[in-house]
């Protein structure tokens, strides 16, 4: 009998060790003191703290984690979302100690953590990718040579940015070398690092993803795609699958494209494959590969009837992908919300504490996933959500008729959460037509920039 | 814009106001005095009190029922199970208002309701039916002849019969005579009707359900089986969709033969019909038809993807049957357990009281239909269920472990409930290897006979 030890907490630590008990696998919980009360912590098999609330010495120090690891004797660890779970070291330290890190190989996720590096390895593996230089250009020439071919506006980065530091927008020539110098500059101050890179600027877009899961030796499948256009902040809050503004043309060609690329990359467990769709071109430009679960790969598993964690735990422990392309097929249309602990009245500012009440509209067609239970005193230490809130239907008006009522009969409290919020964008006019894109919220003003 | 009443509470009719909301039909609760805090009266558009406590003055008042649609302007009123919903009085004195009863004619549920009549319409229409005489027998001789067509085991049974009154077993024709006069003397004492009729005893079967909804013009369609065979006191405790001990043979030759039964009875509404099979013989005996929704729809919802309160309402309201045949598929299976408030330990007394604790395990493939919330008190005077828990998986097996998994998350406290005896059940090894039948329980001494 195996054992897997989940380096996470909160809904995604409970949602993982659903699957291993459903695979009749010991799972091995780590919290921290401020999470002793914790539903992750009450359901696997066994639990280890493993330091004090602060993550940097507990859900994010890899040494404490090990140790529990090895009194544990797990074999495996999964490290869910957040945290250490797209840290190279994390994973480079588990296979120095001939534990089973539950994701790709640290080179891949060094190679996909590398903003340039991800780009160029993409682009060489077939994947459509923002029109701009190939890695960083030195001189402003270069910088002119390149913008020659892709046409203003143009977005200058830092290769080691982050943040917003190091960007400057540019519209047309009059103002590039200014830019240019500046962009330098600040990237200089805030990485140590001048070097820049130029891509086309891409003012209006929706977020399109595709799931794909590798078995590592060059097979893999994709789940299809979601649509997380509504966020805040680069935060998603609302996600859906599959993406119904795609044609069933450009469907095929995104999907099949990523997982040709992940198979050709010899990816190893799931992965998300994140892109720009200017709907106006009907054409994709990478983002980023996200090397881990994601928050909303429910949708992705209420469409396809694929259980994604396990394929993740198949994959990394006994080597299978026990899944073909053939298999996956779209039945209707899933919608997730996020519910977190926060103040919409005070810019969504995070508002853990105590929930006395939590009552979910539940029923046909709904699915829960949450670490929270009436009495539980949400930590300040970690991220605000209470709930993913997931609906079907047989299409996406269906899905969105049903998720307003779930939100209606709702009730959290004494704590602010963005229930309220949810329900309103949910009656939307433009949500509900499908005219949005990532900026909508703040565009509208219904968020302030 | 249409109103619908519905004329029950708890969970069934919680589950009928929320497919009313999403179809945009106001909908209107009415609870008694007992029921005030009840989740179906805080969730439809408007409610009314019907009266105290007490069913036969509430639940079962007809008059006050017909006054809360009067006042309110209902257009339809949906039964829901139990209390009403099997009246043919009531649908009669819906039909004489002018009120749409969500259901078929009060003609076609007093067929129905009349157990001779109801086998007789049936095997007419081409439904198996357990071998016996065709209506009453009045004689010794006459019983005798119809035993030498169906031969022994024969139960004897009283044609207004009911609770084993007037009921007699015999093996051989040693005790014929004396059964034949104990049970015309039992049935004339108890119903002051002595007809009896002779049917073929079937010491052991399955009780298997076939789910129909039908235009009540001759178009119908099947939604597949459900095997309810864990019953305790003819109360069924899980039931499951498909019912995994059918061959596909037999699967298409008893829902196309109820199918096609119920099209040529022009039955409107939705239905189940029930069998006992005897899966030696792979025969199917008819039962009864119970002619409105069931508690277990739940599990053929979540196989077919279909709503079945909402084919009701269109069928009823709107006259339409809008799915065909071809359009409902299996996919995967689903176990749901009824949770209910009683106490295994003192023969399954009801043990109502206050709920402080209510917690599910949710996630993926879970559904829960509950009227219940923490904090809320389940009054004596009504059923005892608190929820009904509802999962899903590829197959039989996936389920089972499933549901256990999610029996054993769930918390419900301080009253005593059937929980840790369905978590037992699901793991008895003759239920998962699916040996049972509906004397399982009492043949192994689980519970008292």
């Amino acid at each position: 009998m195996k054992k897997v030890l989940i380096a996470n907490r909160g809904e995604i630590a409970v949602r993982i060790i659903r699957t291993l008990k459903e695979l009749g696998i010991a799972s091995v919980a780590v919290y921290s003191t401020a999470d002793k009360d914790s539903l992750h912590a009450a359901l696997a098999d066994e639990a280890y703290c493993i330091g004090p609330a602060k993550s940097s010495e507990s859900y994010l120090n890899i040494d404490s984690i090990l140790a529990a690891a090895g009194i544990s004797g797990a074999d495996a660890i999964h490290p869910g979302y957040g945290f250490l779970s797209e840290t190279p070291e994390f994973a480079r330290r588990c296979e120095e100690q001939d534990i089973i890190f539950i994701g790709p190989t640290s080179e891949m996720m060094q190679k996909m953590g590398d903003k340039a590096e991800a780009r160029s390895t993409m682009k060489e593996a077939g994947v459509p990718v923002i029109p701009g230089s190939d890695g960083p250009v030195e001189t402003l020439d270069e910088v002119k040579e390149v913008i020659e071919t892709i046409d203003y506006p143009v977005v200058i980065k830092a290769v080691s940015g982050g943040g917003g530091k190091g960007m400057r927008f540019v519209h047309d020539e009059s103002s590039l070398e200014k830019s240019f110098k500046e962009a330098k500059k600040e990237a200089k101050n805030a990485f140590d690092d001048d070097r820049i890179y130029v891509e086309r600027y891409i003012p209006k877009a929706r977020h399109i993803e595709v799931q794909v899961v590798g078995d590592g030796k060059g097979d893999a499948v994709h789940l299809y795609e979601r649509d997380c256009s509504i966020q805040r902040n680069n935060q998603k809050l609302i996600e859906e699958a599959p993406a119904q503004i795609l044609s069933e043309e450009s469907r095929k060609y995104i999907t099949k494209t990523t997982r040709d690329a992940i198979a050709k990359l010899e990816y190893g467990g799931a992965g998300t494959v994140e892109y720009l769709y200017v709907e106006e071109e009907d054409a994709f430009h990478f983002i980023e590969m996200n090397t881990r679960i994601q928050v909303e790969h429910t949708v992705t598993e209420t469409i396809t009837g694929v259980d994604i964690v396990r394929l993740q735990v198949e994959v990394a422990l006994f080597n299978e992908l026990n899944v073909t392309q053939e298999d996956i097929a779209i039945t209707g249309f899933a919608i997730e919300t996020r519910i977190n602990a926060e103040d919409p009245e005070k810019n969504f500012m995070p508002s853990p504490g105590p929930v006395d009440t939590l009552h979910f509209g539940l029923g046909r067609n709904v699915r829960v996933d949450t670490a929270v239970y009436p009495g539980y005193h949400i930590p300040p230490n970690y991220d605000s959500m209470i709930a993913k809130v997931i609906v079907s239907g047989d299409d996406r008006a269906e899905a969105i008729n049903k998720m307003t009522h779930v939100l209606e009969e709702t009730v959290i409290g004494p704590l602010k959460t963005n229930l309220d919020f949810q329900y309103y964008l949910m009656q939307h006019p433009d949500y509900i037509d499908n005219v949005v894109d990532i900026k909508f919220l703040t565009r509208n003003e219904i968020i302030e920039d």
